[in-house]
């Protein structure tokens, strides 16, 4: 959420010429997304996001993002391709990081999202994941349930309780289910794996752009929606949560790409597992990060409210 | 140089409906400028910097700056006017800070600027100063030479010998020589007073925007060029001046207006103080910033460096 990496406008602008889009008009550090540097710049052509891979992205994964950018672009998803310089080439060295340019796409992210922007985000959803049924480079969800068991020991059992009393033996039981019960055999796409209303641009209730693919890996199609709902269909502090988003963003999905009685019936823990995720990557951050750092540390109990509900209400996906 | 305050989208919405500036399309949350929070906005006629006023810039101030760019841009001075919405106000409440919409401005900062870039910042800084000796309204200059000596105490003879061996009592000789030998009787105009590289928007060799007015004040001229040229004619580490950039600043200012007898004789005297101004604030920063702040903390050494250059350099400022 800030410029890490200082680039002086001269090496933009020289940086630029390998591109055709014209000459440096403005350039500007954004404070957003994950922890890359991006800078919003003009041209005399047109506007593009310049990002320089921070420590969070490895770069062995971009072709696997960018690959996935392309084709959900020419299936005409409103998602920011890399350029391709005027060799071809898309991923760049600028400033002793991985960089790209990138589209520029309009739009805003919304902060409390209405049903019809829900229902909206459900169908860009869907119509990504059946464009990505047969995208063939494959990426392991690193941040999935194989994951968790590890991210819950480096944590710690002191750290997790000073978060929430009990926490720790909460989470260790929470894991044991999730192994016990995580469905098997359901379809699986690229899906985000991370959208939240951060991720998505909006014009009124229209998408205008899916972004920050950094997390984005093969996976069950439902987990994807899963994780979706447990961004969308709550207050931030997880306290509240909204029946009309949840049936909004669904319907929305099921629209563009329907769900299979499994998937429908899998939803239930897979929605406790995207609640988990969260749970357990905040308190990480939450006890790596500094009290008094500029970066906004997200409180885990935000998530922990999340998978509490999710726990007391095995029959939330019932209908439809 | 962060987004300190966060506004949603919805909120920024809301907002820009009080102008006649269109719907919003984009807003991105920029790291740039003082301590203020910025975001560059577009909407569906134009785009803007809205900027939250944090602690640094006093809202009792802003008419004095709003003001003098509103007579900058009449005189035809690139700079940002602040937009007036549909009453005529341009000073605005947002998210509990003192927020502007701000026209947004083309071109880029250089960080190593060739002599025709100075040469045409001296033209523009002519421009500014010719068009400003009736600016009415007053504003003391805060960061004058009134202000140093109680900033060297508050900075501390130990941390200011542990920034360099011996700061405290060269600190303490050259304040002395200041007061002594400080000019009487210069002319005054509005000043920008802090006119570095990073607040001049070029294209090529054009000066696009002038921008950054918040340590804007009433002073002496000459002042002004001081300042321009202990931050323009030196390596960013102070330890190189650059004599191309020295003639091209000073013969661009005296292009659009001529700086009389006495005010060259004072150059010396005044880029000496122009040098402890931003020694002292640098020093005062880096002794209060923690060394792991996201904040860059900018080294006072470079000005500590330019400072002995100039009490080197008497006759410096003797040539044209």
């Amino acid at each position: 959420m800030a410029v890490y990496t200082r680039v002086s406008a001269e090496e933009i602008g020289k940086f630029i010429e390998r591109y055709d889009v014209g000459t440096l008009v403005s350039a500007k550090g954004i404070a957003e997304g994950v922890e890359n540097s991006n800078y919003l710049i003009e041209t005399t052509s047109d506007r593009f996001i310049l990002t320089l891979y921070e420590k969070r992205v490895d770069p062995a994964d971009l072709p696997f993002f960018l690959g996935l950018l392309d084709d959900l672009g020419a299936a005409g998803l409103p998602v920011p391709p890399a350029i391709r310089d005027e060799s071809g080439e898309q991923i760049q060295q600028l400033a002793g990081k991985t960089a790209c340019l990138i589209k520029f796409l309009p739009g805003v992210s919304v902060s409390r999202p209405t049903p019809a922007q829900a229902e909206a985000t459900g169908k860009a959803l869907g119509q990504m994941h059946a464009a990505t049924l047969d995208y063939r480079p494959r990426r392991t969800n690193s941040m999935g349930l194989a994951s968790w068991q590890a991210l819950a020991e480096q944590c710690g059992q002191q750290a997790l309780d000073e978060i929430s009393p009990g926490l720790h033996d909460h989470v260790a039981a929470e894991l044991e289910y999730l192994s016990a019960n995580w469905p098997e055999d359901l379809r699986i796409s690229a899906i985000h794996a991370d959208l939240f209303p951060d991720n998505v641009l909006m014009l009124g209730d229209e998408v205008t752009g899916l972004i920050d693919f950094y997390f984005s890996c093969t996976d069950f199609i439902a987990y994807d929606i899963a994780v979706t709902h447990a961004a969308w269909c709550f207050s931030d502090d997880g306290g509240d949560f909204d029946q009309q988003l949840s049936q909004a963003l669904l319907s929305g999905h099921d629209r563009t790409m329907r769900l299979t009685a499994a998937e429908r019936a899998a939803l239930p823990v897979l929605a406790r597992g995207a609640a988990m995720r969260f749970l357990l990557s905040r308190a990480f951050d939450w006890i790596n990060t500094p009290p008094d750092a500029l970066v906004t540390r997200k409180d885990p109990a935000a998530f922990l409210n999340r998978l509490k509900f999710y726990q007391a209400h095995a029959d939330l996906f019932d209908h439809g």
